[in-house]
């Protein structure tokens, strides 16, 4: 398994859901989709721990998104959700990770209909822990995320809500595009996504039969 | 200079400058911006020469947009516009590029507010040729691109129409995401985009001073 250092360097692209859970669809005034949709992060966003602060640029609502994050082990297209061993067999190992957005850049250019790789990009705007072995993880749609903002639980969710399962993520994505060893994987967030200031502490993790996973805590300000 | 493989296995991150030709924003009834916008193709979308042709998704109306690219040699943040020498010193080699688009997708993904990830980022969406050394080209506003299909000219304009010049596109990318060697910047498309069908021959290039440069030469089905 990859140190997550390498994680970092051996990764070439990041593709994240969006609205994958129904009360975070909700919470956003946005409409629930009836086909998963996708965005790209560049991986110069991945932030380590300990590499520092996530960096809020002037003039931006800085917005948290803690989610459960997949590493492609092996170069995969045209996946079939239905075939969980295929699909399965190409992940590598698990992250916890905070899709960190620009929430008003990204509402501006939703409205104007323009991408969203700015309001999704910054420097920092990824942070990561782990990796997690998969055998760690039995069943990935049965783990509980959560996230503190200065020790109040903002964010705490299982999996299980995702609207989309993970094989169709991964068959979607790689229907479009190949997956390559190295890429990641964000898988969405549940409900309670909100601001952070400059200061604030962020605590994120995950939990499975409601015991901390220790390689997936994040702690970062 | 890295080979044209290296490029494609060395490329982390690929940044496209959406509207930068005025007569392009007409043509697509789109509003001229009065900043530039971004967005990311994934690396994973990058077709060399002698890779295949072109793969048209079913029901995708794929459209091309030939332009000039730029692969950076160093690492580097906050550059400034005003410092040429800085922002030129980031500049490894130049490419000759096709930024194919799923214009239908990348519609509705406007109309709804969408992210264009998918509508840019489908396999072999990329074709490029190069590298073209920097020395080929002394001024990069002063460069011809040209476009055809199955022989008849559908663009051929010259960079110096660009609305943001280049170390404007270098300065604003590099505020917000660290660009680094490797990485690809694509710097916008002239007039004249328009659809291909499985079958068609694409050939582009580019010309300095009326004369081909040859290694900037696409042929692709
Ligand atoms: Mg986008
Ligand atoms: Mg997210
Ligand atoms: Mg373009």
């Amino acid at each position: 398994m990859s140190t997550l250092a390498e994680v970092k360097q051996n990764c070439r692209k990041v593709m994240c859901i969006g609205r994958n859970y129904a009360d975070h669809v909700k919470e956003l005034n946005n409409q629930r989709p009836k086909q998963p949709f996708f965005f790209l992060k560049p991986s110069s966003s991945i932030l380590l721990p300990n590499e520092g602060p996530i960096l809020r640029p002037g003039g931006v609502n800085l917005h948290f998104e803690v989610e459960l994050g997949i590493v492609i082990g092996k170069t995969v297209r045209d996946l079939d959700e239905n075939d969980t061993e295929g699909w399965m067999s190409a992940i590598e190992s698990y992250l916890l990770t905070i899709d960190m957005t620009g929430r008003n850049v990204q509402e501006e250019a939703k409205k104007k209909g323009l991408p969203w790789s700015i309001a999704k990009g910054f420097d920092t705007f990824l942070p990561i822990a782990g990796p997690i072995a998969k055998s760690k993880i039995e069943d990935p749609h049965n783990v509980e995320l959560y996230l503190k903002v200065n020790g109040d639980v903002k964010q705490q969710d299982n999996t299980e809500l995702m609207l989309f399962r993970i094989g169709r993520q991964l068959a979607d994505i790689s229907k479009v595009m190949t997956l390559e060893k190295g890429d990641i994987v964000l898988t969405g967030t549940p409900k309670g996504v909100g601001p952070v200031v400059t200061g604030d502490v962020i605590e994120a993790g995950l939990r499975i039969g409601g015991k901390e996973v220790e390689e997936g805590k994040i702690k970062v300000e």
